[in-house]
């Protein structure tokens, strides 16, 4: 399988007592290199604006030069044009629905295909996955598909929270929704914790951040993963691409 | 507007260290009245044949005959004859896209205008509004549409869940992801906590059960909602049909 290169898969954008993305600083830095312009993706929340500005603050303090897809006159043209693409957490459904009718989703494909670096935190990991479908955003607007992006072939489910053992509520918890998505998916699923992030390089995947994460796979046990684990299993290794 | 006329809708059918339905039991008792058949609907989980036989198994119980949707030769000959419809819990987009593809939503929606009764618990009470947009559950599977049966003008959000001030976890609370959906719709939306439910008569629209509910409308404050309330704004009073 032919993965792009540079992919950071964030779980959530800002860790509990600390600054926005202060968490995976390093790890942007890191993933980022040489590259100078950012290109970010405010859809997932309503105020774009607002949301934009957060981010173009937060990465300017970084020296990097940031530029909102929603701002631009031709967000395909930008696309092209970006060293890397940031897409922010919010609501996963309307962030993909909002790509969809821009006829987004190929540009940032081929974009990322072509070696520009891919930060995704929250919704923006869901959306980097084949499809939606293991996200616990509400479905408050319709996408016309539920196909993602697909820049890997394991699916994201960010924010991973463990079953409560002293819970009396009796809704499902995220690991029988899981399993659920399971019955009627073949796709493995990387549940990560608050903290957690993923980086994916070609062929290899290594967890980092804190917390770490649980892997999902049909008809087996789910298996733990902790920072520095390198999980390239997700890739389609061991049963090869 | 031309509500149905005997609906009942649970948040849940089990509440903690109680058995199936037990919570709910004289409630249905009085919703179902003299009706003697009641089809259930099993297609939110996977094994369709073990949970109709556990639904079978407590409705004969209470002096009920059952029959199951997916067991039937003919669903929609089915609906059309029977006194009532129990639509169960499990995953909503799994329910929502089976009733869809067998094309059963107008025949349950012509059988309760015609009187039937109508009793759903959990992703059963979700399809009962006019869209599944207030889910909690994850979009395993795609249905073609979010539109659902419409029985009443108002969300569910079943399952509701106030938020912890002592967590620090950084994912939405189930009252900001209803926020999010109202930024997008207007149909406003009843929160149901755990214990709780909704008769809904002509008119006439009475929370019953334990732990009460919150009622969420664009624009303005969530307010709560308690045992023996009732709420009819949410079937269009006070601002009329």
């Amino acid at each position: 399988m032919n993965q792009p290169s540079h992919i950071l898969l964030v779980s959530n954008s800002t860790v509990h007592d600390r600054g926005y993305l202060d968490h995976v600083e390093d790890e942007i830095r890191d993933l980022l290199g040489h590259a100078r312009t950012v290109l970010f993706f405010p859809y997932a929340l309503q105020d774009r604006d607002g949301y934009a500005a957060k981010a173009r603050s937060r990465f300017e303090a970084m020296g990097y030069k940031m530029d909102s897809a929603h701002a631009t006159s031709d967000p395909r043209q930008a696309i092209a044009a970006t060293d890397a693409i940031f897409i922010g957490g919010g609501n996963t459904f309307r962030l993909l629905k909002a790509i969809q009718d821009l006829e987004l989703i190929e540009p940032i494909r081929r974009r990322i295909r072509e070696g520009a670096a891919y930060i995704g935190s929250s919704a923006g990991s869901n959306v980097a996955g084949p499809t939606i479908r293991t996200t616990k955003d509400m479905p408050i607007v319709q996408p016309r598909s539920f196909d993602a992006l697909g820049l890997v072939p394991f699916q994201i489910s960010p924010h991973y929270l463990d079953p409560d053992p002293a819970s009396t509520h009796m809704g499902e918890t995220q690991e029988e929704r899981i399993v659920q998505f399971l019955e009627e998916n073949e796709t493995p699923v990387l549940g990560m914790r608050e903290g957690a992030w993923v980086r994916v390089r070609n062929q290899s995947v290594i967890l980092g951040g804190s917390n770490g994460a649980r892997i999902f796979r049909r008809g087996e046990t789910p298996v733990e993963a902790v920072t520095g684990d390198e999980i390239s299993e997700l890739v389609g290794a061991p049963d090869g691409p």
